[in-house]
């Protein structure tokens, strides 16, 4: 069994993603923390100082976001979203490029689950060692196959798959190659912060066999619930980017 | 092997989710389409007046927003963030109330897959057996189990779970049996539309060991993109519900 | 004394704005109303079916929106904005082009008052005719100049500016003219709804003298308060239009 | 003739607000700049490491939002709004309370001009007297009157007025002076961060002859316009307050 991530909570300011080891011991800014003998998840901690930490199981935001970052990552609202538009479940085979510091593979490899597959694709070998690492921490590698190589020049050399995730600066460059990867039928979906990469993108994929394009932001707004207080937070992200959906049809 | 579900595309005003079958016809209304004799994702028809329609392969949001409502659904943009946010992927066990119309149940059952498991808890009888034939008719009855009671006062009676999904008027009178049934360091999410509901839910969840808590709201916003006339879309959904999430400790 | 616009309210749906006129009779759908011999707002009528309404003082939003459109107009909320942003308020002389159906007209009118003055310029007749009308109905021409000509063709020709209000398909066709009337170190503001529209004119503006250009979106989210039921209302306008706002400068 | 408001601006992160004098210093972190013996609009100055600097007309969102502060103030994006719903214009006649750091105060007075009054009420001494260094400073006082009083408390003691703006914590304490004092079918406008406020404010407009009650949130989301990469900004202030709207009636 491989080692198990814990999420250490000790409130808002105080969260530490770590893999657990029996009595082994944590710095905290609010003091030291020793693990338990045995992992119970839900079980309350002391630091040396006194203060409380939880042991919570990580859920996919946390292990998705707090990996070790080379690259900018694709936020949950995103990809929640687009695992809805893609209709990729448990068992489902899809291709990913590029890998980046493999957050959205780590979502993917989570729902596609061990019947499943993630193909992903890294062109820069300092993301695609980092990108490894990361999804072996949180021991999700025996799902998903990473390959070092530009699918843009060199195709992707894989079977069909039922969906394509693309985040990459030019991702009308890839959509012959995901055209002739992905099954008939099925989504692409893209990232772009731009617009002009939204709109060269659009035009490659209706050139190229795909029908249905639609495009749309995620915006996520945070609520405090405060007993006489309640309020929208003051600040948010306003823009990760937009999300281009197209479907392959023949041609 | 069930029948398969497809969708008929001509154009943004003509889609249809059908069942598959050899010869079928359908009625459009843009004229009447013949269905192939194998089933082949992409391939185009065509209407006895000449119209083309394709064979797509319907996504997620397509099967669980087209299943005969006899309530309000989620919506995608929100199923997707719970997804990332409680953590769970294939093979997870999940409890859901109230089963409402089953568009939830089908995104679940989507993700946990085969190896999972999704219990789901309706009190109202003609909500509970629209709900089953929703979910047969998409083909993923086989892992989910259909309870017709109420929790708030039976409980749930089942194995404890990954995770709870919470879509009734009065989420705080199933705080105290979702603690019981939730794995510890576990996430609870609800959906409720006012703010009052939020406010109610959140007192009961903090007096119930529940931690963490947050709130948001998921905003979609589409792009229009086509050659020289860029821009949002005129109107928008700006309300579906408040998402509350809270992980379970020991108290 | 010119006659005097009311706002007749009988609830959300039942709201008309009439000129006063003493025992004037009004057809609604909640029965006729009798106007009182004398004026006075806030006052409480009774439709022959007995129902209620109240006379209310008009506001700039009302006067604005409820003009006979011929074409599309500008909101209230982009408005607003637009006033604090060029810096206007009582005694401005401004310029505004196309005069569209006068909405805007009426409420650069109302800030700028009797001190001030509007220059409006249409180049489209039937335009320009219903526009004169929905001013002079409001009482507000006695501070407006309008004019029937396309100032991307045959200029301006007015004194100088303290700003400059463009909703026009082309405002980029605007850039020179306006900054031959604009005073110095003032502000072009430009409404376009579609992101290539805002592209040109950005350009042009860059290219001609005008320096500090900020392009903004404004969003209005309308809150339900209702006792127990406190939430954001379902549906929102997400969209109407780009501002674009430049700072002229000496080149 | 006063002392005028010149804005410096020599890009993003380099924009002064000063008053001009002949000769006159100005430190700038991009050196030193000498100001004209003659004041001109729209003129290029150099400091003396030879960067640029324009001489700009402030606008009412630089007089506003750089006054020297004591508290939270309102925002351009809801004073604008505000502005087009209260109908008030050149030569309106309005009350403001808490007058706070003056910054509402100051556009307020821009747009009622020397025909108009602002009647501004502020109770904490210290708040008092900084708005009143605020708005001599900006050379808007000749229209203002200033009380240093509660009106919770001891009233308003005004003639009537066209509109009320209302920025205090507590709204409802201040609903029936003001309905003393607001002319009938004329405007109340308030301001609060959090939903609790607007619900108490809301109760008490409806119990004291206030009608067509109103709540919205104004959002400002800014786009950059860069060759090629044309994107929504990354973060924006997503809660200022809600606005709340009523009209006062007879009872």
């Amino acid at each position: 069994m491989p080692d198990e991530k814990i999420l250490l909570y000790g409130g808002k300011k105080a969260e530490y993603l770590v893999t657990f080891e029996p009595g082994k011991q944590i710095q905290t800014h609010l003091g030291v923390l020793t693990l338990p003998d045995k992992l119970e998840f839900g079980a309350r901690l002391e630091t040396h100082l006194g203060r409380s930490f939880y042991i919570l199981h990580p859920n996919t935001r946390e292990l998705s976001m707090r990996v070790k970052r080379t690259t900018t990552i694709i936020y949950p609202k995103e990809a929640g979203y687009m695992i809805i538009e893609t209709g990729i479940g448990s068992g489902s085979k899809v291709l990913e490029t590029g890998t980046g510091s493999g957050a959205l593979t780590i979502i993917l490899a989570t729902i596609v689950g061990k019947e499943g597959k993630v193909y992903t694709f890294e062109r820069r070998e300092e993301f695609f060692n980092n990108a490894i690492k990361n999804v072996k921490d949180v021991g999700l590698d025996d799902r998903v196959e990473f390959f070092h190589k530009d699918p843009a020049i060199e195709g992707f050399g894989i079977e069909p798959v039922d969906a394509a995730f693309i985040d990459v600066p030019e991702p009308w460059t890839l959509v012959k190659p995901v055209y002739e990867t992905l099954k008939p039928g099925r989504v692409w979906v893209s990232l772009s912060p731009t617009i002009e990469q939204v709109q060269k993108t659009h035009e490659a994929l209706k050139e190229t066999g795909f029908i249905r394009l639609k495009c749309v932001e995620i915006l996520e707004r945070e609520m405090l619930i405060r007993p006489g207080k309640t309020r929208p937070k003051e600040r948010m992200i306003s823009h990760t980017g937009y999300l281009t959906f197209a479907w392959k049809v023949e041609v």
